[in-house]
């Protein structure tokens, strides 16, 4: 079962061109042959099963046989992610928070990040390749850089932020206060790896953020922010 | 704040002389200097504080200051973890599971195992890397290579196994089984990359092992037995 990744296509699409690097893994590295099944995402809620009727050396046509519609959920949910020293760390934070369905990926610097940028284009093709392989057919969006203060002090009534503390209350003791709320949007979010300043602890606690214990050792802060998306899934 | 790895280390200990490739972490890469404090591990449960009392070109001596002994978790976590494709996500998977505080990493070969070895040494120095790096001060036991079947199979009542699948139950659903119960052993696992047989599923229902959802999407195994290690990390 291969899942392609196609941005165009609607409820209404009948039949698709496939070209580029798209075909390229079709053809090259999967062997798929006229006849074959595929399926088909736009990453916005779509998988389509479709079927290889012509294929030529630089692209080939699919009709679409059938279309699957998934709901957006209703509580959007941000990932608020460091930029990390090692750019492995921080591509596969990018990957795991993908197949853990993430609808936002927003990374940030702060005092305390030691790497200020990040490969966007890279990053980009991470996420497209992840939604392929785990079949969400919900890629989510990639923001550019933002400083962790800017983006915090901009959060409504309606965000709630989780955020990754040895301190903190088990996500199982909060769940009510974003399962039958009014919140709109939940922030996941964690340290980088030289850890939040004061300030930036105070600024979180003004906004009622709430720590969240991810257990008794210092996790690195790709472990953190996994382990808070899985445990966050459990209830959303 | 550093940690180093002395397995030699009891509550009786008074001074402990470092060499080797903990002193050489120690003094060229962190360069650690007389007087400064430290902390030990034997990864037996036991952190001690202590300060670097000697230091020379080959070794260190350093006097404990005090001695903190960690109780065992009742219930043992093992991870049974499948070999994995690519050295670079079994490994992940070995630092993650390290960090998160299972007590045992076992894995496993099987039908749909295409890798049927691992490194076993470079293994060992990634969870001691990953226990220092997280103050976890017990070093999860790793196993050599075992059959899925064979492991399954030799497993007795008061054995729980848990799996990811995407038709399971959540977590928090289950938490009675392993909580006030006369639970041993908690083995935590995943399918392989070609995912399990049904020769493999009948046996974990056999054995009563209970299938765990960790999301709509299809996950890699790396991030299946993170998620499912994050999630249990609630309970226990």
């Amino acid at each position: 079962m291969e899942l392609f990744f196609i941005p165009e296509i609607t409820e209404e699409t009948r039949s698709v061109d496939i070209s580029g690097d798209e075909f390229h893994h079709l053809s090259k590295v999967l062997r798929i042959k006229y006849g074959d099944k595929i399926f088909l995402t736009n990453g916005k809620g779509i998988i389509a099963s479709a079927n290889i009727s012509k294929i030529s050396k630089s692209n080939c046509e699919c009709e679409i046989e059938s279309i699957k519609k998934y709901p957006a959920r209703q509580i959007k949910i941000i990932a608020l992610l460091p930029i990390l020293k090692h750019p492995e760390r921080f591509e596969f934070a990018l990957e795991k928070l993908t197949e853990l369905g993430v609808d936002e990926i927003q990374p940030y610097i702060s005092v305390r990040t030691n790497k200020k940028n990040f490969r966007f284009d890279r990053a980009s093709k991470i996420l497209i390749s992840s939604v392929k392989q785990s079949f969400n057919p919900f890629l989510p969006e990639l923001k550019g850089t933002i400083q962790f203060i800017e983006f915090i002090s901009a959060l409504n009534e309606d965000d709630l932020i989780l955020y990754g503390d040895t301190e903190g209350l088990k996500i199982f003791e909060v769940n009510d206060k974003f399962l039958n709320s009014d919140i709109k949007r939940i922030i996941i979010t964690v340290g980088p790896e030289g850890a939040f300043t004061e300030d930036e602890i105070d600024l979180l606690r003004q906004k009622k953020a709430i720590p969240i214990w991810l257990g008794e050792n210092r996790l690195r802060s790709e472990t953190a922010i996994i382990s808070l998306a899985s445990q966050l899934k459990m209830f959303l």
